[in-house]
């Protein structure tokens, strides 16, 4: 499954609209949980300006380092509504991504980029509400000179993603979920935020997590001792 | 004096209320100064939300890598205006603490966090203006397997925390007070900023810094050369 | 070339007003990319506080670790719209400089601070509007003990700066600017921006980079390949 | 593909014994370059000590952070020659693994391990010339509590490893070869290496690669200028 | 209990020569886990040899950044057998120990240095066979300005060390261990010991870990599921 | 004086064999201590292999990144004894540099390279005895597509270095001498050893740095207290 150099795969599957509308309504730390504490990139992935945030299915791109020329080639697969998830063949902060390519990627229809490299221009994307999530940001340019590949799968921060996935991002981090979960996991998103619903309203009025998850005798089995 | 596995005291001598409220009004770089430059720690726990100030008696708890079980018992000793200060036995950026542990601390009291390891839910604490200090913001959960301790001595990012020890936390750092000091490096502190007003009155109107603080014959005796 | 010790150069040549001026109008990437893509700073020197921005030809000061003097010794040196440069013989996150000397270098028309160190008193330096570029936000204070110099040519955080270069700062970045190019670069600037303005007007249309830089071609003559 | 936790899998199908037998006579430079650039880990994995190199079909492991449960349950899982491959669902770099552990694995037959996290007792690791390439070197000990699995594809160092594929690591890093490629690629490596002969004959004879590789024309045409 | 600054303790109550002689049969990881999992300091302090192993009572110095005054201060207050160990009042890691003082120190009967700090003519050091740990190598020389402390507890490397306590170190990492409990840890290391040599002759008869500690029942209550 | 691309320097001005001969017999820390503790690279290259040491006149090359064609261009221009100096536009850690490379580079009479980038085939390096320093070692391949430019001034790890300095390094570091400098510097280290030399006596012999420097009138002078 390791990625083939040279392909574009121009046939994504994608997930139900309604599923993935579903899913944008938590937040990545949620949705991490309930799909059993997996599918987070590394934390070195981080908003380039306050409030971004995200989420869609996934047009994947591999990228060699130094060079954006595979963006162009991802932009003409992006659909209405997709995230661009772009890994790259080896650690690279260059500025692989500015204003000019986000605004072909947003009129496009994208809605947004999550990248293991860095960017640039993050004032304008700032001004043109186009949510990034990078490892840098870094004014240094980048050449068009060596083929990487898109949609095919990648490995990015240390998460596996593969074209049609649904990837969530927010000030918490970037979480990937499978395209054949999506709705699985919107629905116990939901329940577990119904879950702390109920959890909260008791933290709120001053009952202890020691008492609310029943806590203190595991505690004492494990030989917890109080001390004046 | 190393810390003691499985242990919570909970008594905990705290400084007079008037004296923290004292040391509030000062920043870090100043009650770091006014204490002879010391209490600093290091420099990668930031705020993690812009604005975010906090400044109280501290709790301390002993965390054990990718578990939070111990925040849930030091949230009962956690009185009023305490600020709860979390070292690790290990590096670890999980995410320990979010928006629940957040709402149980705050209806205790708690004045906020210092964690030497990861949070989540970041957009949820500024919402709450629960301020946190922590070395990552990460969606990754934790579990509650094991114990570490609360109210033994802890070193949190390099620096020694005695439990009733005060915390000040703002955008340039972290600074923690001895218990038995807060009253005289309030006084300090404002000792210094007294002397800094006059100063900046000065340097607004031009005078220069080699002139103020009679720096010109040191440096010659040195051998500073001018060069035309 | 490499930076004498102990030495202040009163004379620097500076760059017209009326070049500054024009230079002042670009982004760091644009410059950057205008210039040939040299000039830019390693991209771990990060502005202090959101919206930091600066361009004014370069006062450079080399600092010792954990010693602030010179800057102190630079700020006589320093003309109406100069930008303070600090370079460190080696690396260290003390904050060598914060509020008093904000003001003082404020007072002499210094118009902003790009240092290969640490700083502090963040909140004031936003609420004076004193741009300050940094590789660390450290509350710890420095001492007055040894000499460095001022106004010799400096490497900091990689770059190459000449006393009477012009640095630009921004979100993106810092990129320097050699004296005797400011004029070229502002006006190869200028004709990039106008260059982007027309793509970016065809991008907003939706058509793609690949067609609008005619890339189709030598993709395919490296060998990529479509799939279904 | 994502892992699922809790989940230990029996049957893994191994490549050929002699395919196996024939990559082990590469390097990872050679092999990764045969491979097309692709299957590196993050060269953040190093070996524990000089000389330590390994090559085996892959039984993986993921861990939970500070936790080194599952590797006993690896254990059961490795035939003769099988290299270990261990993730964990964070970054940890507590020591999940030492001498006892290793006396265990040789004693199956495992033939070294591949870690992204730390290790200890690497003197005794390297008198038994049980090879480790890992992301630390750590004293600190782990608990055994929470389940990973065992047999699943996992993410390792950025790299994505299933079971049953071929780990090589030698002192330029890590490379995983799929199970279904391991013939192609030894065959690949071989005829690198032979045309890698000629050049080396070539190159001591004081030939240069400009002309060796024919690259005078192209630099010329890219606008290479030279300059007395 | 932070560091006060300008002091020399001249009295340092050591623990029993045959103490420490004893813990010194042991290795760091053995000792750490004898002690309780405690008394750590950070990985990022390394051997700057290979081979390079001390254990003896402590001698702590508190260094300022760039400056090694305090070194020649302290290597009055060695007796034979103790160790150095070197914090500093913020992150430095130039070169603030060499060929020379190292000399020196050896003639002391110093045992050996921990530094969290940078040290040069490595070279020098191994042949001399004088044990260094430290967090950095580097040529960079230091002034000799400021003030620090002999003496006094410091925090080192996140590891707190007392005047007296014993530090051991070895290619797995530094360990402190606390005055008082010298012989009590070396016993509990022995017994350790002990009981891994039976462990180690039945792992190497290929008993597994999973049925010599009886982990199959608690990992099937966890939910532990194998699948062919 | 900032980098051009695209130019390949031929005349380069080396200085006096004997001077650099002169200077090959001292360390860096030695020599960067007798130019005024200037020159030195940052800490992070390292030698590829233990023992590696290296002194030559220096040929430049400014690479791109994860593109090494630069290295073919610049081995044409490399004489007997050159340093190969190697700086990267931008931060990349990918293997820039191996075996075959090596092996050109030795026929040509190259004494060695610092590269501020990766390198791999480390145990060829090591048999070659081709001494390599580099600030990563990695398999990872690169491309020849991107000019650079040979014998320019380069930055390189923070250091300024033009073609025709010296170049030496060890175990301690990379330090730059200036052509006009290798004289004299070599002179001074001299002295520094020679005047070490005596120091080294008076320390095996007991005496301490307090009373060989004097220092203990300058401490007291500070304030330093003893106390029992």
């Amino acid at each position: 499954m390791q990625a083939e150099m040279g392909v574009v795969h121009t046939d994504v599957l994608r997930p139900e609209a309604a599923d993935v509308e579903a899913l944008s309504a938590f937040g990545v730390a949620t949705i991490h949980e309930a799909m059993g504490r997996v599918g987070l990139m590394r934390p070195y992935i981080r908003p380039v300006y306050a409030g971004a945030r995200l989420c869609g299915p996934v047009v994947t791109v591999l990228l060699q380092p130094g060079d954006n020329w595979m963006i162009h080639v991802a932009a003409e697969q992006v659909r209405r509504g997709d995230v661009l998830v772009a890994a790259c063949t080896t650690e690279s902060e260059d500025g692989f991504f500015g204003e000019l390519l986000a605004t072909s990627l947003q009129a496009q229809g994208c809605a947004g980029l999550v990248i293991d490299g860095g960017v640039r221009d993050v004032a304008d994307l700032e001004r043109m509400d186009f949510p990034v999530f990078s490892r840098a940001i870094h004014a240094k340019g980048t050449v068009k000179e060596t083929l990487g590949s898109v949609n095919v799968p990648v490995v990015c921060a240390n998460a596996l993603v593969y074209p049609g996935d649904v990837v969530v991002a927010d000030v918490d981090g970037v979480v990937v979920v499978p395209r054949a979960r999506v709705a699985e996991v919107a629905e116990a998103s939901r329940k577990r935020e119904e879950n702390e619903e109920s959890k909260r309203a008791r933290f709120k009025a001053g009952e202890l997590g020691l008492d609310l998850y029943g806590m203190r005798e595991p505690l004492a089995a494990k030989g917890l001792r109080y001390m004046p």
